[in-house]
């Protein structure tokens, strides 16, 4: 089952390098992986999603926090937290398929970013399984390009990664 | 000047951990890294921005295309593509701040994505300078916990990276 571990970490040099490099070591393959700042510009927030079992999860978590620079590793429990993806799509921009991909637009809430003769590039945000659904929706009309952010994830109501 | 890197990379073992080794042996200091799926389920993709001359971000680029796994570099200008952020804020909520805070939500297109007694978090998405004046307009509302994907980016018009 698919596992969003959020950690915090020291803004200091090579802390990603050492956190991927132990996901390689280890053999842990990760789904997607996002490093941005925080509330607090001396640290960062790694969130990182990965198929897992219990046994491995744990085995990930205690590893994480054994890292030099790492202040608060966390499972986020899906009911509990408000995950969110960014996918940007280019799509073959044709007579025929043009107003299907308006109408899947609408229905997802995506923005269109740039429209050119040939192509139609598209912006939406979600939760993963939207996203997913949302692409395979596209698929049909012709996917010229995709770039994923991977997925950012929050506790619910006022529970906080880095004091909890 | 903040530039952003376009990698285009085998979906093997370990090349996320190749990749920001690199960054950190060599010295060079990531603002952001984001790593996610492409249209191509054998390839992954990955955004890195970094403050850099031109100097620099040659070099990072020779390098780059010397590691293994690694298909295609491209520093992107911020003309000819359109970057995307996605950011969630978990703000104090309190009576005297909550209309600020509707208020700018509505200014800068943002989405409530969780509510309770004492917070609200917020989605928004937009290129870096969007999400950094927002987060700038929150500070005195009292900016709980943050999380931000870091930049992804497609080039505008009819160009792949995997292709150019």
């Amino acid at each position: 089952m698919r596992k969003t571990i959020a950690v915090y970490v020291e803004n200091k040099y090579g802390v990603l390098a050492r956190i991927s490099g132990l996901f390689m070591r280890r053999g842990f393959n990760i789904d997607s992986l996002t490093v941005g700042e925080t509330e607090d510009p001396d640290f960062s927030r790694v969130t990182v999603t990965m198929d897992a079992d219990d046994n491995i999860l744990n085995q990930v978590v205690n590893q994480l926090n054994k890292l030099y620079n790492v202040k608060k590793v966390k499972v986020l429990e899906r009911g509990s937290s408000t995950e969110r993806e960014l996918l940007l799509l280019k799509l073959a921009n044709t007579a025929d398929k043009r107003s299907d991909i308006m109408a899947a637009c609408e229905i997802y809430n995506a923005k269109i970013i740039d429209y050119s003769r040939r192509t139609i590039s598209i912006e939406v945000t979600g939760d993963s399984d939207k996203i997913q659904s949302f692409v395979e929706l596209m698929i049909p009309n012709g996917i010229i390009e995709m770039c994923r952010t991977g997925v950012v994830a929050l506790e619910r109501g006022d529970k906080v990664l880095a004091e909890n």
